[in-house]
């Protein structure tokens, strides 16, 4: 069986996302260029890590990292990467309203979860076969599956700056105690590469 | 002239200390062996580190690092490290209420300055001549130099568990947006080493 993986771009002080997330800032309120330079412009720096990211056999993300919409659905959105996503896999987007699901060109297919995250877990554990399931984010949708102890691999990239914006959607916040092995630690001029594994696990 | 610099370990969520520091519990509601059991029964695996710790000229820190008391002072406290401390140098402990120095064995004076930050960065470089300067902690006070843009290399160890308290002393809790230059980071099992420098510093 595949392990439970979850990637996140963070700022120095924890934050995936900054208040304020809308259409046309979809990290919100801060400086989203910064926290994704080291997987674009110095992409060739990381080039495992970038790969790691969509490895996965089945994805889980939260309704914002999907839409800038909120409550019921515009049928015309359909993700923010275009007709052929990188995920090239089923992705179950955790939401409060139902949706047919969305497919697209190169393998993804968008499907809409309305009963929780255990739920979504059980759909990508049996889409995924033998492969991994990577909750994709936002930092909120991560922090839910810590919460639960449903996190087998985590991998914080902490870009180095603070974000200094008092709000938005932060790692770590409201998961109860929780301890890992730290098993990597990289660090390029852009980003640090952190790994850390449920105790015990080994991969 | 020396450079300013800070150490301080932090869980992953980021605090340096839980909620309800106190006398039997000087840092607070959070597994305090856990935190320090780098520096301590694993040393052997962070030497180097370890020993950057106490290299400085002069050191600065928090009151509430310094002692557990609030308000006026009790004389017979001379703080938590016995007669020699580990500084070997002038430490000045930031207050809101006058003392006379405390001289103890090994080099070490305690001076009290009520007079903020900046003049205690003042007193340290007069001191330090040129060697370096470290703020000590806590974390709270690491912020107040962070957000007046005094450090100069920030050197946080990160330990793999979320405290998960919802409360306590948390690196960069205010401070403004900062960014750094990512510049070392290294781990054993039980900390993530992290080191950061002021943008275009070279040390």
């Amino acid at each position: 069986m595949g392990i439970v993986t979850a990637d996140i771009s963070v700022t120095l002080d924890g934050y995936g996302a900054g208040p304020n997330q809308r259409s046309e800032a979809p990290f919100g309120d801060i400086d989203e260029d910064r926290l994704h330079s080291w997987m674009f412009e110095h992409a060739t720096e990381s080039p495992a890590e970038i790969a790691a990211i969509t490895e996965a056999a089945a994805y889980i993300m939260g309704r914002n990292m999907f839409s800038p919409g909120r409550g019921e659905w515009d049928l015309t959105w359909k993700g923010w990467w275009g007709e052929e996503p990188p995920y090239h896999a089923p992705v179950y987007v955790l939401t409060n309203h139902e949706r047919e699901p969305v497919p697209m060109k190169g393998g993804t297919t968008f499907n809409f979860i309305t009963d929780g995250i255990v739920s979504a877990l059980d759909h990508a554990r049996a889409a995924a076969g033998s492969g991994n399931i990577a909750i994709a984010g936002g930092a909120t949708t991560i922090n839910q599956y810590l919460s639960a102890g449903l996190i087998d691999e985590l991998r914080l990239h902490v870009v180095p700056f603070a974000a200094g914006v008092g709000g938005g959607s932060r790692i770590f916040d409201g998961v109860p105690p929780i301890e890992f092995d730290v098993v990597a630690a990289r660090h390029t001029p852009y980003v640090t590469h952190l790994t850390y594994l449920r105790p015990g696990l080994s991969v």
